[in-house]
């Protein structure tokens, strides 16, 4: 299995500290070595760092822990290999067009012996099965939407079904965004904290290491950040639910909409 | 206008001697300062590092001139905007899947006032020229083999057709890659230098640097590197001619087969 890290802000915020310890994982407090990457949107470009090596040894994942790059979307994932090799084409997370804008998808999971008829538009470049659902999803979105992107309330059911899918196949952790909106779906694990004024002091359990985000913040930031399992160990993170598919924006779930 | 930068070879090589002088264009020996951009391809697999910052003042482009990647097909590009503000979804190489592959694109030249409609599989998220131009290359190469990639020599001609078409608008230079071939296309000013056994010194033009080619190589490696204008003063380069379409692969230009 992987694991997965998103965040999604109203304000572009960097992710140095959430990755400081869930890079940590990649080799060194847990045993996710077969890789790693992150995306981040600014506006609608996008650029992803991605590396076949661990991300605890790879200099790729130091500078990306050093260097802060400011982003309202972003997805991170360290690999475990259960189907393709560790190779290049095989990081998450991946990224298509869809209706003149990038989406990128990161997975959790694992879909035992999936393999979907060769799809018109997108095709996998890789071998995993992550990849393959990704190009799924992109394909039953277009194919229902061809004139372009619909509204939220259009798109939300029509993901939800190919998502719940695929999710009868196996584990479906997964993120998904297109710099606009950002997907979050639970099989098994995934929970998320919202950190907004009056902002604390948060203690990573990965590294011993606090950051004050009261010093870092102005009082209408907000920030979510979705992680497979808890990232610190002084805030309150809560569960998404198995079989939900909860959408981000500006920092917030919109649970309110869809229940 | 904008500077391109390509490397095709036998055996997995770094870019950074290259890169070095190349990168000195993006706001230091040149005027090119408006974002830059270097794709590798490992395999299958292909990572983009990208910046709407001057290449001599992003710590993204730092990264790159130090930190060795071997690859066998290498984009980069710095960027003159001329159509589209200075954003990260205007910088290139720009990237799409075709055939369960990665395609990538640079451009340096200016297609005026070129509205191509709106595609059916390619829509460009940013607003360059460059960008539609890939899009619309995607776009008939699909179209003519909707049945998977064909051989180099039936892609040939459909490729060179919409390349006239595109060059008929304006200033066309590109390199276009899959990672099985490079193709290079030149408009006005493209070069090129194959550095094979027996392997010598080159000094770069644009930094006061020394490489030895022959501390660094084995005898069987073989390297084109491709460049709007030469990037060393003690070789010879090769001009493509204007309006050639030429095809690299394994560090050797395909001219034979095609003339």
């Amino acid at each position: 299995m992987c694991q997965l890290l998103g965040m999604n802000c109203n304000v572009p915020t960097d992710i140095c500290f959430s990755f400081e310890g869930f890079s940590a994982r990649g080799g060194k407090t847990d045993h996710h070595s077969d890789g790693w990457g992150i995306a981040f949107f600014e506006g609608k470009g996008c650029r992803i760092f991605l590396d076949a090596k661990p991300s605890i040894d790879s200099p790729i994942a130091d500078f990306v822990r050093c260097y802060p790059i400011h982003s309202t979307h972003v997805i991170a994932h360290i690999r475990k290999a259960t189907q393709g090799e560790v190779a290049l084409e095989n990081c998450h997370p991946f990224r298509r067009e869809l209706w003149g804008r990038y989406w990128v998808f990161a997975h959790n999971g694992n879909l035992p012996d999936f393999q979907p008829p060769i799809q018109s538009f997108y095709q996998a470049v890789g071998h995993t099965d992550s990849e393959k659902a990704f190009c799924l999803i992109l394909e039953t979105l277009r194919q229902s939407f061809p004139e372009g992107k619909p509204s939220l309330e259009k798109l939300y059911p029509v993901l939800q079904q190919v998502t719940k899918t695929l999710a009868a196949i196996g584990v479906f952790n997964y993120l998904l965004s297109d710099g606009e909106h950002f997907f979050t779906h639970c099989s098994t694990n995934l929970s998320y904290i919202v950190r907004q004024a009056p902002f604390a002091a948060a203690h990573l359990i990965d590294q011993d290491m606090t950051v004050d985000f009261n010093e870092l913040t102005t009082p209408s930031d907000r920030v979510a950040v979705i992680a497979t399992t808890p990232l610190t160990d002084n805030e309150v993170w809560t569960p998404i639910q198995p079989g939900e598919l909860l959408v981000f924006q500006d920092g917030l779930p919109l649970r309110h909409i869809f229940n």
